[in-house]
């Protein structure tokens, strides 16, 4: 911080956005903020728009190098290309920018941050930039941390559950597009007719998804890598390689998107050093103040998105030891991407920043 | 057969049920069969009943066993209970009962057979019983038995993706229910707002799924076994091991529900002896006349559920090389669970015996 003891100036950059609004959700809800001032800052579009926050009726400024001036910490909830040109700019006016794009997740000079598995890391930003990590693979991170304190993580075979909301508003309202018309009708029974549905309701036949996301499940999200492998599969393993400082845990990710609006899931084959045993799992999960244990199927508890989207906890059920794969827990986890998988954890970076850091 | 050259006479038991409809329009669309007489036998409520089978008028007659006299091969789509009392009638009257339920699979004295895979084992069935496995099994069986011929499988981590019709009309019609529930709302958004809508619509809180799937997953799949699996999740364990013949087969299962109507999806991890390149699994994959590979993504050319449901084949896509496994790939496929995944494998043993099976 510029000035020790004076309390923090915190701008967010995209307040205006879906996961900027989250954001200002979360600050409204918080018992108490260190902030001094709360800068909102958008594009020229979305500039001189009033917004209340904490009480509070601020009006937002147009994005902008002088919008950066006096600010310490610079929360970015923008687009990868918005990120890559403004949160340089935020850092070179002194503010340390705490970025949620894809920009610079893998930059050696940028730590990428989940505060309970290594917040520590804050301090090692030469370049003034600290990342925020994909949301499919925060969804599963404090889970996975936890565990890998204790028992040492070596392999990681996941295959996703993710929501539309993924896919930003143009999902969410895609999503309920479809499910509107496919509702009352006999489809989903032989080929062609959610398609033919979508269809005759008027929509159009482009789609964030790639296919009908209706009474249907999609394995693609994200964009073609090399080898018939996509960005979202590789960002759950070189992301989970970084934040766990494991350069050489063995991950294989299938990602699949399915109709739930929002909250992350994700089927979890952990393979450890040492044996874990599912009461040691159990203790380890209901030790962390983030994680809420479901895991009780008798009386079937388990989570399930629909039921916990909203929360800001990790919630993880059906841990079970692999009867053939020693050392080896599966475990099913949800996590609301919107908030642990994006603003929350963009939150909690600047919390432990203004906390000094730990 | 009784009589080695008259056609011969088969039964269809439980010929008014789901999977029996599946089996009569599996029947009618037959280019050719090799059947002399085709019998319909149901319980006594649906006995009377008249059914068309390839032109021809057939009256549905009572579970019984004077039903069996005379049948050369009798198939079992009906409950395990029902099967585990009359299949050994049928058995003990001369005929072969190929059976769909979970009530033979495990036993010794009972070939489990997907003809693709073992056909040969047809011939070995002391107990004139043959089994059909559970149809997330079958599902990814035709894919997984041809790669396991050329490289020789070892280990399998698969999640399921798994259709409301697994189980059964209920969970059809609970789906339908639940969609047209939530349509035009704005739920999944907060915790708690697919269930209120639910039952803000008068749904019974009572569900084959144990939590709403509209909008939502459901990692739960089946009933509560030993230290925390369904046994969705041993099935494919047990059932894959005994229809590929390897017993030391390492396996380990997630199983979830969707909200899909129709066809079986899942991610799937296969470690193998060798080395196996995409291209290698391609080749594999299209040599087999009942799998159809959909691999082309940057063209949109993936298998949905959706799209597949109502084919007969096994459909794979997403096939990649695992980055960090050796001799791992890792693939998505989908099979229509109420085809290839219960009537149609049923229908394929009876085409075999009746063709001196090999």
């Amino acid at each position: 911080m510029a000035e020790q003891n004076a309390r923090p100036t915190v701008a967010i950059v995209g307040a205006t956005g879906a996961v900027g609004t989250v954001m200002i959700d979360i600050i409204n809800n918080r018992p108490s903020v260190p902030w001094g001032e709360i800068r909102l800052i958008a594009s020229p579009r979305s500039a001189g728009k009033k917004i209340t926050v904490r009480g509070e009726e601020r009006t937002v400024v147009a994005l902008a190098p002088e919008a950066f001036d006096g600010v310490d910490i610079a929360l970015f909830d923008v687009p990868d290309e918005v990120s890559a040109q403004w949160a340089p700019v935020a850092a070179e006016r002194g503010a340390i920018a705490v970025d949620n794009s894809g920009a610079f997740r893998l930059d050696p000079d940028v730590p990428l941050v989940v505060p309970e598995v290594n917040a520590a890391k804050v301090h090692e930003r030469p370049k003034g930039i600290i990342a925020n990590p994909n949301c499919t693979t925060l969804s599963m991170m404090a889970a996975l941390g936890a565990l890998h304190r204790e028992f040492g993580l070596r392999e990681l075979v996941v295959a996703s559950y993710q929501a539309a909301s993924g896919a930003g508003q143009e999902g969410v309202d895609r999503l309920y597009a479809e499910v509107s018309a496919v509702a009352g009708k006999q489809v989903g029974v032989r080929g062609g007719d959610v398609a033919e549905a979508l269809s005759a309701a008027g929509l159009p036949e482009e789609t964030p998804f790639k296919a009908p996301l209706a009474m249907n499940v999609v394995p693609w999200a994200g964009s073609r890598k090399d080898d018939g492998w996509t960005s979202e599969e590789l960002k759950v393993r070189n992301e989970s390689r970084k934040i766990l400082g494991i350069p050489d845990l063995k991950v294989s990710a299938t990602c699949v998107r399915v109709p739930v609006l929002t909250t992350h899931s994700l089927a979890v084959h952990a393979t450890f050093e040492r044996e874990v045993t599912v009461d040691q799992a159990h203790k380890v999960f209901g030790s962390q103040p983030s994680i809420v244990l479901q895991d009780d199927p008798d009386n079937g508890v388990f989570p399930t998105p629909a039921a916990v989207v909203g929360g800001d906890p990790t919630y993880v059920g059906r841990v079970r030891q692999a009867l053939d794969f020693p050392n080896t827990l599966d475990f099913f986890v949800c996590g609301d991407n919107l908030r642990k998988g994006a603003a929350l954890n963009t939150y909690e970076i600047a919390e432990t920043l203004a906390a000094g850091g730990e």
